[in-house]
C-alpha cells in the first residue's frame, strides 16, 4: 500500500470502479439482460461518466478501445481472470503482464486473489510480481480479494471479509475489493482491518435500485471508499441514472434516498 | 485485439486461413484421402491461391519451405500443438516461440486455447506470453478457441461457441477460430460476442462441396470474417476449384450456389 | 551466516524483533484483545521503543509506513507468509521479492521455512534465492525455522528445535527464530547447534507477564540472542512496560524478577 | 527442418550416426558383451571411421574426449537422457543445454521425444528451446522420435513410426531417428511422412550381421537416409568390419550381400 | 568430465574429501558421539590437515568460516541437501547457487543425484545448471551419485554402484562419490565404468579403525581415487590420527595395516 498510488483511479479519495470483465469470467450470459452491452463500445461510453473513477477490463478490450478513450477514462488493467468453464479449484490465469499494461498506458492494475483456494500460494506469488512491476511503472494496485474454495463455507461472513480486506493491506494493494459482508458493522470492521488500504464493495449480481443504493450508502457510511460495479450498472435499462445516483452517494455523501430524489428519475425510485 | 493487426493475414477484412498442421495434430491418417498432400510442397502450392489470406503451419514446415514462398504466402505461425497420441486432459505444447516465428518472418501467430480443460489456466498464460511477444513484433494473433475436456458436454453448443469467441476478444486475439455452432443464428451470436475480434469458422472434417459451401455462406452472412480450413481443401480431388468457390463466397459475398456456378465446375456441383 | 550481517537489526549482539504479520498469518482475530492494534500506526509507534532492534512486517505495511519511521525503526522485511485460510500442507507464499525489500530500504529479510513439510524443498529453494539476493544488498537474513506438517508429531521437541536452529546455520541465516523448546537446557542445545547463527526465541501466544519474562530469561541465560515477539507485546494493555522489562532481560542481563521490579510497574508484577 | 542444417553430420546426404549414450540409458550392462567399450576412448576411436558421419554422446563424454577428436569426429550432442532406474512415465532429463553444446563445438544436437507419454507436452517444449537455440548456433537437429508410454500398445507399428517421423518434421528436426517399423514398405511410409526431414533407422539391440545389414539395406532402399547405431557396432567383435559394410550399404547403395562380400570378411558372412 | 577441472580439490590425482553437511542432512544426532563437532570451527580445523584435499559444506557454514580458512582449505560447495524431516521421495533442495559459490571462492561444487527417485529427472536438470555454471567459473564438479527411492531394492549392489559411477561420467562430473559396493571387485567395476571420472568412496556411518582403513585400502587398490568421509573422521576421538592413516593409504599407497603402524597410534590399532 503506497499512499497516493491510487490517485489516478480515485476522485477525492473515493472510487467508483466500473468493471467489465464479465465476458471472460461469466460469459455471454451476463449480456442477456441488455444485449447491447456485449459491444464493449457501449460500456466504454458509460465509463466516460464523471462518476466512474476507473474502468476495469481485460487486455483485449483495452487494446481495442483504450486508445480512443484515454482522455476520458482511467484504465484499470485487470490482469488475471478465467472463464467459468474452468472446473478446478478457484484459480485465475494471468492474461496480461503488468509491463504490457504499463505500455498500454494503464493507470492501475487489478488482480484477483482467492484466499483459501488450493491456488492461494501460487496466486499470491503472481500478485507479488504484478504488484512490484506496478510500482516500477507508478501504477496503482487493486486486489479483488475473494476468499473461496476448499473448505470455505461462507465467503461473505464478516470475519472472512475482514480477513480479505487485511490481505489486501498486508500484500501491498492500494485498494481491496471485497464482497459486501451483509451489514454496515461488518463493513466497518473490514475497513478497519484494511487501515490505509481503501476498501471498495463489490457490486455483485443485479438487485433493484433502492436496495442497491442503500447497500452502497451503508458501505460508504461505514468507511468504504467506494464501489466496484458491473452488472448493477450495465445490466440496467438506466445505467446513466444509476451512475448519477452512485455519484451522489459515493462522492457527495448523499443517502440512497436523496440520491434517487436528486437524480430525479422516477424509474430509479420505482424500479 | 488490436485494430489492423491482422491486415497481413486478411484481405479486405476477410480471411481464408489454410491450415496444415494435421500431420502433427492427427497424424498421417489425414493424408490418406489424398496421399500427395503428405508432401508439404503440394499444400504450400495451394496456399499461393489468391483466396488464401494466410497459411497456418507448425515450425518445421515453415522453416523448410517458407523462404521459397514468402513472396506469395502470408505465414501464420501455429505456435502450439500436440499429437493425438497424447492421452491427458486437452493440452497443447508450445512448439515454437513467438520470437523465432518473428525471426522467420511470420505475419501472425496462431495459438490453441482449450477453455474448460484442466490446462486452461496454463494455456491462457502461455497465450499471454505469445500474444504480447506478437505485439512487439507487429504480428497478428489468431486464437483457435476450442472449449474441450473435463465436464464439457457439447463443444459446439451455441453458448459454448459464443463464449469461445468472447474469450478471443477478452484475451487479446485479433481473430478467433471457432467451430461452426450448428446454425447461422448461433454464429451471429458468436460474432456479436467477439465484437471487433473477427470470427472465422473452423472447416472441420471433410463434407461434400455443396454442404460445405453452404455452411460457409451461412457463417459469412451471419458475421463471420471467413474460414480456417484444412481437410475440406486438401483432402479433395479438386482443391483449386473449392478455393475458387470459397473466394467467391468469402470475399465476393456470393451464395454457395452462385459460387459453384461461377467456378464452372461440374464436379463441385455434383460432388 | 555472515558475521556482522545482522548488525543493523541487533544491538550489542542481542535482538528484540517485534513482529507484526499476524494480520496476514492469523487474521483479524489477533487484534481482538487490543483493537487499536489493527491500525499499523499504533504498532509502528511501539517499534520505535529502544528495546526493539527490528520490526518485522509484510510488504504492504512497510510500503505504507516505513518512509515515516525509517529514522527510528530497523526494517525486517518478512518476505513470505500465508493466510490461515490455506488448508494445504504448510507452505508460505513469497509475497515480497528481496530486491524490492532492498529498494524500500530494508535492513534485513525474514523468511519462514517449514522443515518436514511437503513443501520443504520448494521453500528452501525460495529461501536460497532470497538469501543470496539479501547478500547482494547487504541485508541480514532471519529464518523463521518452524518444522511442521506431515509426520511432524511434536514441533517443540528439543531435538526438533535443535535441528531447526541448525538448519538456519547450514542454509545461511544470520538469525534463526525458533519456538521455545520447553526448557533452558533444550534452548542451550539449540544455540549450540546454531553455532555462530544467533537464535531468537519465538514469543508465541500471549501468556502472563511473569511467566513470559521468565521464559525469556531462561532463553537468554541459555545462549539465545533474544526474542521475536508479537502478541505478547501488542495484545497487552501495557506494551511499553513489557518492552521496558524485555529490554532489561535481553540487553542488561536482568532476571525476570529484577526486570519487573525495575520497570516499577505493579501491573506487570500482578498481571 | 532447415535445408542443409545437417550438412556437418551427413555425407552426401546420408548419415551413419554412431550412438554411445548407453552407459546412461541402459547402464553398464550394455558393455558386457565387449567390456573394452566401457572405456569411451575405444568407441571414440571407432567414431573416426569414415563411415561414421556423427557421434552421439552425453555431455560428460564430450567434455572429456571431444577436444582430442574434434578434427576427426562430428559431434552430435545428445542433450537429454535418463537412467533406466527411472520408473515413472517415459521422460528424459535435459542434461546439457544447447548453449553449452555449442560452446563445446557440437555440430548438431540430439533430443528424445516420447510421443504419447504423459510427459510428451513437457518434452516437446524442452525440444523447442533446444531446437531454437541450435538454430542460433548453426547446429543441426536430430530427434529421437520414440512414441512410448501410457496407452501405446505397439511402438513399432507402421502407423506409429510414420507418425513419429512426421513429428520430427513438424516440430523442426532435420533428422528423425525412428525404430524400424518391421518392413520396407512401412519404412517408405515413414520417409514419405517426414518429407524433407531425413529419416534414420535406429539400430536397436544386437542381431547377427546378415540380418542387420539386410534390415539396413531395406531401410535405405525405401528412403531412409541412414542409420543410428550403437550396440550393433560396439557390442560386436568386428566393429570395423561392420562399419565397412554399413558404409557400402548406406553411402554406396550396395546390397547387404554385396557389402559382406566387399568387406571380405568371412566372419561377417558366417556370423 | 573435464580433465584437470578437479586439480584444486585433489592432490596428485587422489582425493580425501572431508564432508560436514551432516547438521543439515541428519541433524544434531550426528554430533552426539563428539559434541564439540557441532561447532564448525572444530571441523574446519580438521580440514586444514594435509590429508584433506577438499572440505564439503553447505552455504551457511562456508559463509561464516571460509574467509578465515581460505589459505588452508579447498572449498567444495555442497549445493543441494535436505533435512531428514523430509518425508517425500528422495529429493534435495538446491540451497546454494553455483554463482554464489563461485563468488565465495569455492574450488568445486558438490551435488547429490538420487538416481531412480521420482525426482531423478528434476535433480538431473538442476545438476545440469550447476555443472555448466561451474564450468564458467572453473570450478570442479563432484556428484554424490546415490541411487535411491521407489523400487530401488539394494542401493549398494555392485551393478547399482557401477551404474551410479557411470552416471557421474555421462552427466559431466569430474568426481563421482559412491557408496562402497561391498567388495574390491565391485569397486573396480565402478571405477572402470566411470573411466576418466574419478571415483571416491563414501565413508558412511562410523566403523572401527581397522575395518574402515581396510575398506579404504580395498577401494584405492581397486582404482578409487580416494574417499569422501565425515562421521568416520569427526565422530572419532582421534580424528587427526585417522587422517594421518588415511593419508598414508590414499596418497602413499600403504596398506591399512602399514598405515596404522606408521601413524604409531596404539589407539588406532586397538580401537
Amino acid at each position: 500500500m503506497l499512499p497516493h498510488a491510487d490517485d489516478a483511479i480515485t476522485r477525492d479519495g473515493k472510487a467508483l470502479i466500473l468493471a467489465y470483465d464479465h465476458g471472460l469470467e461469466h460469459g455471454p450470459v451476463d449480456f442477456e439482460p441488455n444485449p447491447d452491452t456485449a459491444d464493449p463500445e457501449a460500456v466504454w461510453d458509460l465509463a466516460t461518466h464523471d462518476a466512474v473513477s476507473a474502468f476495469a477490463v481485460q487486455k483485449g478490450i483495452a487494446e481495442a478501445y483504450y486508445p480512443s478513450y484515454s482522455d476520458d477514462v482511467s484504465l484499470l488493467a485487470k490482469l488475471n481472470g478465467t472463464s467459468n468453464m474452468w472446473m478446478g479449484e478457484p484459480d485465475s490465469a494471468v492474461n496480461w503482464s503488468a509491463e504490457y499494461a504499463a505500455d498500454l498506458g494503464a493507470d492501475a492494475i487489478g488482480f484477483t486473489l482467492y484466499g483459501g483456494s488450493n491456488y492461494e500460494v501460487e496466486m499470491a506469488e503472481e500478485f507479488r510480481e504484478a504488484q512490484e512491476t506496478a510500482r516500477e511503472h507508478d501504477m496503482g494496485v487493486v486486489m479483488w480479494s475473494y476468499p473461496r474454495g476448499q473448505g470455505m463455507k461462507n465467503d461473505t461472513a464478516a470475519d472472512t471479509i475482514a480477513y480479505a480486506a487485511r490481505q489486501g493491506l498486508e500484500l501491498g494493494a492500494d485498494i481491496a475489493k471485497v464482497k459486501y459482508p451483509g451489514s454496515g458493522e461488518a463493513m466497518a470492521q473490514a475497513c478497519e482491518m484494511a487501515a490505509p488500504t481503501k476498501v471498495v464493495m463489490s457490486g455483485g449480481s443485479k438487485t433493484d435500485d433502492a436496495a442497491f443504493l442503500s447497500t452502497v450508502e451503508s458501505a460508504i457510511s461505514n468507511g468504504a471508499a467506494g464501489l466496484a460495479v458491473g452488472r448493477n450498472v450495465f445490466q440496467r435499462e438506466n445505467p446513466i441514472e444509476i451512475l448519477d445516483a452512485l455519484e451522489a452517494v459515493i462522492y457527495d455523501g448523499k443517502t440512497a434516498k436523496e440520491a434517487i430524489e436528486l437524480t430525479g428519475d422516477a424509474a430509479l425510485a420505482d424500479d
